[in-house]
């Protein structure tokens, strides 16, 4: 079996979880408790706060909450962040950020969409003209998952700034985080990442923000996570986070420079006759954005997937909704019908240069069958 | 050590951390996906669905949306299900229920206490007198976390619906399932369940649901969890959470029974001059809720952790917000100085006679010792 799908989910460190393993089969015990054991589990948790901000970040003014995932994160720094006014933000994120910018629609906030560039990153200077001095909160995803376009985020943090001085900026990282070389600014003020994406397992996320950021909680109770985010602390998935992390931010630049060869080597391989290469030469070589001319993409995950070779139409978020085209393709100009033959391959880290080859030769010989069968 | 923090948390089932593995190392997919292998997932988290529901109700008639924990599902309940005029709750709360509804009150919703017995459990006629046509939820915790009082919520669910038929009625069953045998009624609307606190992992929960209740999401994206409850659906968890609650259910009665008879005999075993039992007969047996005559629970914790005697004061979840008197144990009308002598001692079912006899020795030794230097 070769996976390509790494962008809806990865397959978790073999060495994070054993590294982890005691926190399930001994150090089981509730890190708000007051006895030693529960102590200790307190400040593995502040360790791994630490680790994981110091990572892309000043720990000295960046702290971390953990959530169940990116998709909680994404809501927080949206649905507490942007409280009054407008919300600017992208045709091109996630849909945890553009369903929760949805709901705050709903809430009475003015939600204001940038238009997408074709490869899928922002159009800046129609985001920055959407901005004015009601506008509480900006939302801009860092890598798109659909396309693997990289926004600039610490630019356009600081022109975002420029603008509007109290604006609260946010970005989605989840595709970026342990994948692109990145340090945060002082102009982005909370920034989302996930632990299932680079080797951590399901289930566990963060939200990063500024440190003297006051941010209302999403979820209320016992006052964990310094009252932001209640709920038991999942130490085994949080130390699983942390480890996996490690790993893959710090060789990130070696593992970028074997991604983006892979790559280049995976375009040059497809049948350029029957494939486009959507993704820009300069997005995330971690997502590659393909359509397939005159054949559905979803005929062909099937047929690959027979192959063994398992590859994804787009965000696997947005299955749920049987929503036929995916908006962030369309929004970088697709019509529906080219869209029909939209493909995602993403790689990870452990992505090898046989596997890449083996890959594209199963989709150039699956893709020209069912041309022929189609003729 | 003597594990005696139960209810704070308890230690993952081996057998179903074992059965579960594979959702890590091998079928770690995603299970939005469209390929063959998420699809499987996808029907391995039905399956887990079909599974829990039926252990406590009727599966026609019942669902279950997992979540991150037992905090968010009561969260979900109280701040999605108690949208207009007001609720009505009790003293007795989690603080996961207690927070929202304090939330709640903030959006403009009426928020309404009912009082407590001397036990923990509700004052029933006090919480009838409540509901009005206005009212639009009601919660009411099956199992007290501090003393272990049980509300009958089968019952008192009936009276509300009796009271105004159109209140959704909520209750907080963490420290239940899995341990007090029960059947969801037709009245019970929303039922809340925690994976951690019967030996599955942290970081899981679901939220038991009538089929036919139309709730909104409290967190949005990816419209995963029938678009109730967005983000990468945690497997790994949710199938642990899955196996440890059939494990737990399976012999609910036979456990029950054990720990039943293990509550009166450590009772017995404690110097009655030393200790009074808050923790009325027909309680959980699981909770012992203890005050200790004349010295700081808290003190007595750490003097029995050196013993190797690990017990709780509280609420775990209580310990962040730094409150010296517990809430709860004031509603039960105990006065500040008397409660600073709280303890909770809280079994599993795993729990043995050797262990309850030497943790009664060693909190008789430790008090007494106490009680001499202070003389």
């Amino acid at each position: 079996m070769i996976y390509l799908d790494n962008a809806a989910t990865t397959k978790p460190s073999e060495r994070a979880l054993k590294a982890a393993e005691k926190y399930l089969t001994e150090k089981y015990f509730n890190p708000s408790s007051l006895y030693r054991a529960g102590h200790e589990l307190n400040l593995q948790l502040k360790e791994a706060r630490k680790n994981i901000v110091s990572l892309i970040g000043d720990e000295n003014k960046f702290s971390c909450v953990f959530t169940s995932g990116g998709t909680e994160a994404d809501n927080q720094a949206i649905l507490c962040g942007g409280k009054r006014g407008n919300i600017v933000t992208t045709l091109g994120e996630h849909s945890a950020v553009y369903e929760a910018v949805n709901e705050a629609k709903k809430r009475g906030i003015e939600v204001r969409f940038a238009e997408l560039n074709a490869d899928g990153s922002v159009n800046r200077e129609h985001l920055l003209s959407l901005i004015d001095d009601k506008t509480s909160l900006v939302s801009v995803v860092h890598v798109n998952n659909e396309t693997g376009a990289i926004n600039d985020v610490a630019a356009i943090a600081k022109m975002v700034k420029t603008e509007n001085e109290f604006t609260l900026f946010h970005s989605d990282g989840v595709q970026a985080f342990g994948k692109i070389s990145f340090r945060l600014t002082k102009d982005i003020d909370l920034y989302s990442v996930s632990a299932h994406k680079i080797g951590g397992i399901k289930g566990v996320g963060a939200l990063i923000k500024r440190k003297d950021l006051i941010l209302k909680p999403l979820i209320f109770g016992g006052g964990q996570e310094e009252n932001i985010r209640s709920g038991t602390e999942n130490v085994f998935g949080i130390k699983c986070f942390e480890f996996a992390a490690i790993e893959k931010l710090e060789a990130i630049n070696q593992y970028y420079d074997k991604i983006f060869v892979l790559k280049k080597l995976f375009c040059s391989l497809l049948d350029s006759t029957m494939f486009n290469i959507l993704s820009s030469d300069n997005a995330s070589p971690y997502i590659i954005s393909l359509i397939v001319k005159g054949v559905r993409g979803e005929t062909i995950l099937h047929e690959v997937d027979d192959k063994g070779l398992i590859i994804g139409t787009g965000s696997a978020c947005s299955s749920n909704g049987n929503k036929r085209h995916s908006r962030v393709i369309l929004a970088c100009g697709v019509d529906k019908q080219t869209a029909d033959g939209i493909l995602r391959i993403s790689l990870s880290s452990e992505t090898c240069e046989q596997e890449i080859r083996t890959a594209a030769k199963i989709l150039n010989e699956t893709v020209a069958n069912r041309l022929r069968l189609m003729a």
